[in-house]
């Protein structure tokens, strides 16, 4: 009930602003201007100026200001899978030359032969493997050029455009806002560290050091008289579900005030954030646009998927919690910067 | 050799600059005032001048003006013991009323004997025994609370004082002229990361989230409808020697430009920082002046220690690579706050 109470206040606070200023001078200001006008924008911008007007009685000092978003569904498409698993069926293929052995054997065969369903069959421990082969055994430094390279070329199946270009406009517009009132935006995201670091500063201006997410083990070596990092085939943390808040405790050291998810893999990292004090913000991206993006739940009748599932225990507890559900249909005016 | 040329070249230019401001002017302006002027000062200015002047050929954009330090030896004392260690013994008596068996139980025994034999004698495994009975067991929220209220009435057995008034008063002002200077500077410390932030905002001006070091695991869980951290008692990273370049790439994921230590178990973080190009500036404080803090090494003849060991052979290493030796008692014109 407390989120239908918040959307009505919101709504006539909406009203009382149009009225007040006209709506020239509000467009004019609009830092949000990929999100359509209503009550979810308008929560976001009431948030805003809750934490950060100094008269306010929730108001937040600079240094508290933080923010979290997941990457994949929250920020960029993860559609028809993961970028990062995109990524890794890619090496994969560039690698298979010097390995012989993967036309006969899984898990990589079936990358190979462009098997989905052997694939599929080989479940979690196939896509390990695959992480694994495609992941380690090079410096730190020569995966972070792989990577670059690879975002420098690699398209998206759907769109046709570089990975970088499928940021969320309204997402960016997001970010943007919240920094220009002196948040600090990070990223907390299931995907590897070292695979995000090389694009988020210039995707979504997060630098290095604000990019929580999962990492694999890596050595202290020296090499021709030059000290290397050796990344290992061996996991180090999983920064998914309840791995959420402890990446945020152990990188960050602060409660977020505020915090973007779209899947079940976010749930823990918006109840930690939610059960701080003072005023929140907890949103859920709910993919229900198959036209402009793509379609899944399986929550509100919405087909179900392997990549960002939105469960209908999810859509529960947000409404249970105020969490604010934002329809990409609904609530987004375009999705991608390169629309119309 | 190459540290003797650079010191000289830095003595030249303190004497010109010293000749052209006079010396009033060069006091007035001094960001270092419990530094003794000579080239181990101005080595820190030039470095400085070298990556900021955005005229200079070195010149280093802010974000990356990456500055670590060590914490224990570095920016406050390690001795008689770590002061992390001082808390766990502090904390095992304050267990002890709860754990009966400990009266028998080594090397829980020791610690409330103050018997220090037996305690060395239980040796590695032992400590961290005492470390995890110590630190694990509450929820991160109930720790914090914990370390704040022993900082807040531990003091330091030879000085009598606070251990946060023991910041090493040269260091503070060398922070503060970093961050005056666009840098942003970390604790890249041994010691728990949970144990240090909740003083290095106070003591350090360092934000919790720039506080890279030690961690146990922690596991999310619910208690009474509220998320908690757990604490565990279960290692999940050491932060220290070879583990240091892997906690800077994993938290920071920037290569330092300037590092700061005192001990073996800097050496690693100090090739790592000068491992890259343009302009780097490596330091190591060498605790010689028993007479205002603590005398040793065993380099350079001083006494050996099992709290901050610099070995010859690291001394070795810094004048082969240029790592600049900073002599508490030549360099330091006051060591604490309190002096005089």
């Amino acid at each position: 009930m407390r989120i239908h109470l918040r959307i009505f206040l919101a709504s006539l606070l909406t009203l009382i602003a149009s009225l007040a200023l006209g709506p020239a001078a509000f467009a004019e200001n609009d830092p949000l201007p990929s999100w359509n006008d209503g009550p979810i924008k308008q929560e976001i911008i009431e948030f805003v100026h809750a934490t950060t007007d100094e008269s306010s009685p929730t108001f937040v000092a600079p240094a508290e200001r933080i923010a979290t978003f997941d990457n994949d569904g929250t920020l960029w498409p993860s559609h028809p899978m993961y970028t990062q698993l995109a990524f890794a069926l890619d090496r994969i293929k560039t690698l298979a030359p010097e390995h012989p052995e993967w036309k006969t054997k899984q898990p990589f065969k079936a990358v190979l032969d462009n098997d989905i369903k052997a694939l599929a069959a080989a479940g979690e421990k196939g896509l390990v493997e695959l992480i694994m082969a495609s992941h380690a055994g090079m410096s730190t430094a020569e995966f972070e050029k792989i990577v670059t390279d690879w975002f420098n070329t690699a398209t998206h199946p759907r769109f046709k455009r570089p990975y970088a270009e499928l940021a969320y406009q309204p997402m960016l517009e997001l970010l943007a806002y919240l920094r220009a009132n002196g948040f600090k935006t990070y990223i907390v995201s299931g995907g590897g560290v070292e695979f995000m670091r090389p694009m988020t500063e210039a995707v979504y201006g997060v630098p290095p050091e604000q990019v929580v997410g999962s990492t694999i083990k890596t050595k202290y070596e020296m090499k021709d008289g030059k000290p290397v990092l050796m990344r290992l085939p061996d996991i180090d943390f999983i920064d998914d579900k309840a791995g959420k808040p402890v990446g945020i405790n152990k990188f960050i050291g602060r409660r977020p005030i505020a915090a973007f998810g779209n899947s079940a893999g976010d749930r823990q990292m918006l109840e930690w954030t939610g059960a701080g004090s003072g005023a929140r913000l907890m949103m859920l991206v709910l993919h229900d646009d198959a036209e402009r993006e793509y379609a899944y739940g399986p929550a509100k009748g919405l087909p179900n998927t392997k990549f960002g599932t939105f469960p209908q225990s999810l859509m529960e507890e947000a409404d249970e919690k105020g969490w604010i559900v934002i329809s990409m249909k609904k609530d987004w005016a375009r999705i991608f910067s390169f629309e119309e």
